[in-house]
């Protein structure tokens, strides 16, 4: 097999590209970096094209799924040396494997939901390691879909990684204020605003119904548009000396208070 | 007042050393980077011994946090170019402003607790940013104290910002192992242990009287020690493909239980 040693490598150069999101929306492809992350996107139906793999010492995983991609499955192969692996890393230690995947495309009509949805709302996320942080624990509390409005690419390399790769098993959707708003109401979601200027507290409403829980950056918090269109608002009390919770640790509070509330029906 | 403009300047290379656990702990000093961290530890009692100033635009916080220090409290101040201030800052973007300060001595016999308490245990936790965020959610949830057994140091760069400062207000201790679980069981905590393999879920127990709740690092867990120790052991449910939880996401679960099942206490 080819071993590409150069980063100045016009293919190299061409991937390293995908590490933009505008690049990665123009040609339809990304990079999944890492074997855990790489075997869920596969078990998630996401289209690899290539896979990139080290030109020396694999961790056993890594080896095994990599005999499995390109051996048994015929996937095109491609041996970097570090140096061009570390260009398209995002690691400060590169793993041993990155695929190029075929970008998903899904829209809120893809989604198919169970009666009584929990569904999480991002609004406007800024830091993608947030964005990640909040796939892993939707997936934990087992929400039935996310969706992104506004903020940071779903598909970008801190995304996946914090994410720990669910972000393709997760129904995740990225769509626009509008359309997001016009679909909860259309699928009759109750939206619960998480805010800090709410009467009430999260533990105090039924979440047990179809609800779409939103959450907004840490700074500003959900607009006007939210709050107005949210037929309840929560808050989560806060006793210190700081004045926010991590949007992702407040997600979490607000995901796992609907699963104990609706505990022993199955979900 | 006189300007450093090269990193390669003694003093500058000697503060440097201070983003290096080992030698924050020999010289019994340590860096607070940050108008709203270096605040924060103000007023919690932490002793500033310098501030260094960017040699440039200030941001507003800054420039009043500045004025306070060194105009009205007269610490000394040293002004630095911005290749100086880089090489001591942690962030990707310095901060203006940037305290050397002394390194809070705190020992278990230090901290009061109110009847009833409400501590975290962090153990051998290996990311700074974990024990940030751990900080930040245990002040919001209102526990009384946080102890970290092994792992990262509490006044280390990335514990401070991700703790937004707060690691300086709450009492926080750092302690060998064998002398937390003497205390703990001195001080008739009552040790709950957050593990996987635990059959009852952490809804399921009574965290209102005196508890300290234990969690490990995100891949071993809590050793064996910890849980023969424990009094009660607790699961998080986990729903989906993933396998674990952010660790800050465990210990804010299971921190704002507490703080439910204390509701209308008054705690």
């Amino acid at each position: 097999m080819e071993v590409i040693t150069s980063t100045a490598n016009p293919r190299i150069k061409a991937l390293s590209r995908l590490l933009e999101r505008k690049e990665r929306e123009r040609e339809g492809r990304f990079l999944i970096e890492g074997a855990r992350e790489i075997e869920r996107a596969m078990r998630a139906g996401v289209e690899l094209e290539l896979i990139l793999v080290r030109d020396g010492p694999l961790h056993p995983d890594e080896e095994a799924l990599y005999r499995t991609l390109a051996r048994a499955e015929g996937l095109r192969g491609l041996a970097l040396a570090e140096a061009p692996l570390k260009k398209l890393s995002s690691r400060e230690n590169p793993a041993g494997l990155i695929a190029v995947a075929r970008l998903p495309r899904r829209s809120l009509a893809d989604l198919t939901l169970p009666p009584d949805p929990l569904v999480l709302v991002g609004v406007g996320l800024e830091k993608p390691g947030n964005l990640g942080a909040i796939l892993r624990c939707a997936d934990a509390a087992g929400a039935h879909a996310v969706i992104a409005v506004g903020g940071v690419d779903l598909y970008g390399p801190q995304v996946i990684r914090n994410s720990t790769g669910v972000v393709f098993g997760l129904p995740t959707v990225a769509a626009p204020e509008g359309e997001v708003l016009a679909w909860l109401k259309a699928r009759g979601l109750v939206l619960v605003a998480a805010t800090p200027h709410a009467q009430r507290l999260y533990w105090d409403v039924d979440l047990r119904g179809p609800v779409a829980i939103a959450v907004g950056p840490e700074h500003e918090g959900l607009g006007p548009q939210w709050l107005e269109a949210a037929q309840l608002a929560v808050r989560i009390p806060m006793q210190g000396q700081a004045d926010s919770l991590n949007v992702s640790v407040s997600a979490a509070l607000l995901l796992y208070e609907a699963l104990r509330q609706r505990r022993g029906r199955g979900m």
